[in-house]
């Protein structure tokens, strides 16, 4: 039997004189792009720059819609209406969909960002808004997300094709979802039991809960970090195991139905 | 013989809380909205409603890419790059397509707004790096600029369609340019005069310079203001005598070749 | 007995080229201007040009920082840390403070908008971190907001005179805090009625609530509107029948002790 | 005979989770802090803890006003108003000068950055707005620029001291202004040259400009970068050669008059 995951980044985070992340680095290592689309981060040219690193290495790209909140990075919950979160979507969606247009690539997804993220999960007006705005852009996008969320039922409802996510470096509660991480044990710091924990969560759909509990998780992609030395290292050592373990690394296109 | 022409106004500027404009009253009036796209004016609701106001109306709809300069409504010279020029126009452009696309409307021009115009109508650079990224954007777009003007050669370059703008309330150097607003005599503040040299520009193809000289002009799109009760007027007027002299208003498409 | 009451409005909320408000007619009828300080509404123009109508009319001025969110007009809940609170009114009230100073005048106080404002009345922690800052920067400035609240509590801590603001077209619940908008009856839409409320708050120390029940309540400050021509006759009628009632308008350094 | 000279730079330009500079490792090397004021980089909370890091390590600090355009970080030549430029300069110094207050700590001096720098050191009328702005504010401040400059001039115009700043690594005109950064030879990269350059700019008052040519020159103040260990390691070479030639480093205060 084989297995097929994909793995994805949020990239394309610099800002003008700013430098954020190690896109050239990681870009090579995964098979999908998550790109800033200038409301949290990200601007016109690093949009540009994203999109042709994205191409050079052939892998997929998508859309990282946030709030408009630079100064806190998309990560402070913002009280928006579900009709601004719509048109919010639609904008980014749109303005990122031009750099792949102008290199005659394709959009093959959207993930919302931080805390527009977190917010969707749990609001199911909000994930629909969200959902309903992809879907009236271009209804063959993949909603990135986790399996357990408002947001997977929104874009299941609005006929949007669901990748579910998982974290490698995430506890999850019994329901599914993530722990807060204000809670102690959220974060798997060991890398090795992270990546055992991510080969059960692909080949078995199980996961151990923070209860101890197993659980069933469904990881259509993997989410991973860019950031630092430590972090090329990790991913390095998640794609060196998957191919041990006989888990190929794919698109998202070639992994959900 | 038929006389065909467009007139184009700059619309879709309210942002936030804050409203500029009679969007909804001078729609029904014109043929071309040219609609701001987040940078110098509009937000994505506001951009989500004027193009619904678009659609309503049946006239047609362009992008009014400006320099990311909110506080100073695009109107001040910014040197940014031709990469950041064009990245910016990209951009733009996309984002605004996505509400076009999200309903089943296609962008029919693109107009660039204030400083950014104003600049690249001298600037051969400039205008080239605007004119190329539309047209890699896509190259049906039409660019809607003066005829004497630097965008009216990169567009023509970019193997673009131009579609010539004159203004009815500005006055013309010798060379077809505009003069600019700090010198006497720029504005044509008679309406009858303006109404009666945007007739002459139209069927003869010619205007009569801020130095009394005949000069040819090409007029395939007259630029209309929608702010205040007199402009509403005035719009109203010149669609009035239009229709007695036998100029049919036309949306661009259906004008340039 | 004589009765002594401060007007205060919300003013210097145009941005660039948007126009709000109507701050040359309403800055005559009151005492107290809350003025906009760059992050959810106004500029540096528009501060300047404020701190002089302020001037001209000899009325006092204080500053009224918001969320950095223009295009929410500061209206959007947005979850800060204590720390950003604390170092965004800081930046605010000194900016704000240098008009002040360059056209040497002082500010009097200082009062938190919109979302800010209403989440800091009933969030201990936000309301300290407001409070703090005001104090830290000038112990003298006065913290206008509502008497039952946790900012009133947080002023009062930090060693700050507070000045109690009362609403003329908003219901009060029974423990003295507004009634959400959301909620039937919140507006008083009685012009008459809502002037009669006011005297008694004023000269009674007491409102009737929602539920009918005659609560206490203490009028510093009565909080008016300049938008629109409607809201500028109220004013003038509060000025007027407060005349008649024997109620002085008086900036809010001759209220607070 | 002791010389003594002012080391500066500009420092606080980190921006919500965009982290830029070494201040932490520049500020014990140096005098007197530039710090950014929120409009082309910096943010309240940057400002709050780059106060605090000056103040443990009891040097200067001044305000860093530059163009709001965060995305350009103030390098792009913006063409505003002088009234604009007055009122920017003005709220800037204000939102920095209440984080040196709530710190009971006072501003030293004033020097624009970046676009804003260049414009105003040709620009007579720019550099009248901002100097005025300046001696509005607190005509304590001092003014620090280029000696050579239309800023030197407004500053002494305006009642305001001015202190002359040189650069170690830029190469100068005849007339003692900087060469332009797109000139061959623009770059003093020889670190040994740029710093015999600076001893005898301060000792002899003159430099050898890019023509061969000896001119005068006058450094109260050296500009040195905080960018990247070489960057350090050069300040600190500065500092060792300054004590072994005799030469002090003294905040700006300790050596205008």
């Amino acid at each position: 039997m084989t297995y097929k995951v994909d793995l994805n980044s949020d990239l394309g985070e610099s800002f003008g004189a700013y430098h954020m992340g190690q896109d050239s680095e990681i870009i090579p290592l995964i098979s999908s792009a998550n790109i800033a689309c200038g409301f949290h981060a990200g601007d016109p040219l690093v949009m540009l720059r994203t999109t042709q690193l994205v191409q050079e290495n052939k892998i997929a790209m998508g859309a990282h819609p946030g709030f408009s909140d630079l100064m806190g990075f998309g990560r402070r919950n913002l009280q928006i209406s579900t009709k601004e979160a719509a048109a919010d979507t639609t904008y980014q969606i749109g303005a990122l969909d031009a750099f792949a247009k102008a290199s005659n690539m394709q959009l093959q997804h959207v993930k919302p960002h931080g805390a527009l993220y977190n917010m969707a999960c749990k609001d199911s007006k909000l994930a629909r808004a969200i959902a309903q705005a992809v879907a009236s852009y271009d209804d063959r996008l993949i909603l990135l997300c986790p399996g357990a969320s408002e947001l997977a039922l929104a874009a299941k409802a609005s006929g949007l094709r669901v990748a579910k996510e998982v974290f490698a470096d995430r506890a999850y509660e019994n329901d599914g979802s993530l722990v807060s991480r204000n809670k102690e044990g959220a974060m798997i710091t060991d890398e090795h039991l992270a990546i055992e924990r991510l080969i059960r969560m692909i080949k078995d759909k199980t996961v151990v809960s923070i209860d101890g509990k197993t659980i069933p998780i469904e990881a259509d992609s993997v989410c991973v970090h860019g950031d630092g030395p430590k972090a090329l290292k990790f991913v390095k050592e998640i794609r060196q195991t998957f191919q041990q373990k006989g888990i190929t690394i794919s698109p998202l296109a070639d992994i959900v139905d």
